[in-house]
């Protein structure tokens, strides 16, 4: 039983074929290495390398005898380094580089076709294995496209895998919620708990929890931010902040389990003022006419384009309207997802990388900001676009009030 | 104020001219890249380079206007790529490479000397920086090898986030303890609390509730096994296995808050037999002598021979008796902890690699492992060589009776 299933098999040769490659070369650090990860899905490796020749044929190098166990189970053939003397290579990238070069001759070589190089190795071991390499003849380019191409279509337990990432950020979400459901409110207008004031850290706290116990990681981290804080989308918030009635709180998890998830929720606690009610109604609008338009053959950033003419429409900036504004709608509609936290299709390219099809996982983001008037909204699913239509991979409820969400739970 | 301390900065300097270098450039991925991380502490940033002169001159390139404001908390010169236009460089690599070549054309490039290159980049980028480099007649070597020398002594707030991650494991640790404390033993010798039995999935939700309400990652996983498995120290455990009295229990946890901290401790709840028995009174024993002799000057490789003298002494096979042995002493005896989990000094090389000295911070992890017996005992202290001493940062128990480790609590 292999990791690689006959169609994740298959694209990959063709994959070669198409760019004209002899074969793919991949140098990882670890198992996590999201080159690698594919490859070997649950085993965990420390420094390995993959070969995957043109014609199918795919190996991998285990470097520690410790590791032949784990690297037996992800069913790929499985070589070793030569036992070395005194004057055996110490480095990584020369034993890699060795490792390979024996492989490559074994196989009767790439005659004449570049060697595709991916992974994210340290570069002294990148540069060593490609000099090492072009001493010999091979001609080597960069790989890392290509991974990125190939395994943007997710196989089965690739899917699974994001499901359960997915369930993970459900399970967060409605924690958040309940914990805010909780609140009082006291008469400087904070959020209260048991006579002490809610904190960021409060959320991140269950947050946490709700991970470690699913055996979810953050190696991204998290925006749990509130206010003034949420109308900048890239901050992460500040864990000692004060939560206040009224504010808008944005919550957007993106843990990993083999590969990621990404969902966001905009809560408010208490009323709303009359812009920020408005804005989370555009927000919520442009999320479901994206969501409705998003199927195979749509070109992505066309979905970008009437997002932002929707909002400029009811008054708002765009990056379209006003290029490097920080006002209004101020980041990308969405971004594939997998073994990294953005992946193909893209939302900005144009052709077959930003053209939606069957296989794909994406998100879909609208948002709006005001750092002046101190807000900032946003929404963001998780969608995996399958052969029988779209699937929501994170169905929750949209509204802001937390108190909406106990009937969902 | 800077990231780069004053005592940082020179010693990088120094680095630099050491290997008469003219310059380093650090290609990363985003803040967590190791290489990048040392100059950046908590800002959160994607994909940047960094480019230090060999002068002592550090700027850092930022990619996007959204994070400038998370560069700036750095310290350092901040640079960004020309805004383009039509033909703008799309990946990452090219307009890094362009910010690279104008900053060094600014500068006056490092005349006659080489750059070396670092980071963790995929392939594409590492290797398209290169060869625009080296179109322009820069010559570059890979920097990998510096990056780790130099961030092998820890500045204050690196040490300062070492602790807390090591607070976090000791938490978690006391967690386990209180957890399997609980538990009785039913008819077949099964360990159960509340009606049911308990299983390492139990024991791995306190340590992941632990580190998610501390904010601290385990990119790099964890280890929680028993008996058979406990007994091959790369096992990871099995989440449903189900606990046994007398067994060992073996929880060995390194998560990362920027720094990564490590530490293990082995359980046995009930009577452990006469060779459990035997065996963890033996790692105890090299634990303790280990740590005696830990010193700056002393080479770490003579640790680990003589840890493997006196397991010898008591009739287990080591790497040196028995290389390949799966059964007795099968691993090093340490390794330097920082921005990854295995750094220097090292307790395999010869030379300034392997000679202990100030600011490093070390594991210390003796072991004895019998697969058929079904046994694994493994102890392991985080240690910081400070300038009045050495200091262990994981002061926990080492009693395998989590009875006993009540009274530290």
């Amino acid at each position: 039983m292999s990791v690689l299933d006959a169609a994740a098999h298959r694209s990959l040769v063709e994959a070669l074929e198409q760019d004209d490659l002899g074969a793919l070369v991949v140098l990882a650090p670890s198992s996590a290495d999201p080159d690698l990860a594919p490859f070997v899905g649950d085993a965990r490796l420390g420094e390995s390398c993959l070969l995957a020749h043109r014609d199918g044929r795919a190996v991998l190098g285990c470097f520690t005898p410790m590791e032949r166990d784990e690297a037996g189970k992800t069913g790929l053939e499985i070589a070793a380094p030569a036992e070395g003397g005194a004057n055996a290579p110490s480095t990584f990238g020369e034993r890699a580089a060795g490792l390979i070069l024996r492989l490559l001759e074994e196989h009767g070589g790439p005659v004449g076709r570049p060697l595709a190089l991916a992974g994210r190795a340290p570069v002294d071991d990148v540069l060593g294995v490609t000099r090492a390499l072009e001493a010999r003849e091979y001609e080597i380019e960069g790989g890392s496209a290509l991974c990125r191409r190939w395994r943007r279509t997710k196989s089965e337990w690739q899917l699974d895998d994001v499901r359960a990432a997915a369930a993970g950020v459900c399970a967060a979400m409605f924690r958040v919620a309940a914990l805010l459901r909780r609140a009082t409110t006291n008469r400087n207008g904070l959020l209260c708990i048991d006579g002490r004031t809610l904190r960021i850290e409060d959320l991140q706290r269950e947050v946490g929890e709700e991970f470690g116990r699913r055996g979810l990681e953050q190696p991204e981290g998290q925006i749990i931010s509130s206010g003034r804080t949420a109308a900048v989308p890239h901050s992460r918030g500040t864990a000692d902040s004060e939560l206040r009635a009224g504010e808008s709180i944005i919550v957007d998890l993106y843990p990993r389990s083999h590969l990621f998830a990404d969902c966001t929720r905009t809560f408010v606690v208490g009323e709303a003022g009359e812009a920020l009610r408005r804005v989370a109604e555009l927000v919520r609008r442009a999320l479901t006419e994206s969501e409705e338009k998003l199927r195979p053959g749509v070109l992505a950033r066309t979905l970008q384009e009437e997002a932002c003419q929707m909002f400029e429409g009811a008054g708002f900036a765009t990056l379209r309207s006003a290029p490097g504004t920080t006002r209004g709608y101020v980041h990308g509609l969405g971004h594939g997802v997998g073994f990294e936290l953005h992946e193909l299709p893209s939302f900005r390219a144009a052709g077959e990388d930003g053209t939606l099809r069957v296989g794909d996982v994406v998100t879909v983001e609208p948002g709006l900001y005001d750092p002046e008037a101190g807000y900032g909204v946003r929404l963001e699913d998780l969608l995996w676009l399958g052969p029988n239509g779209v699937e929501n991979l994170t169905r929750l409820p949209y509204e802001p009030d937390p108190g909406e969400w106990e009937a969902s739970e």
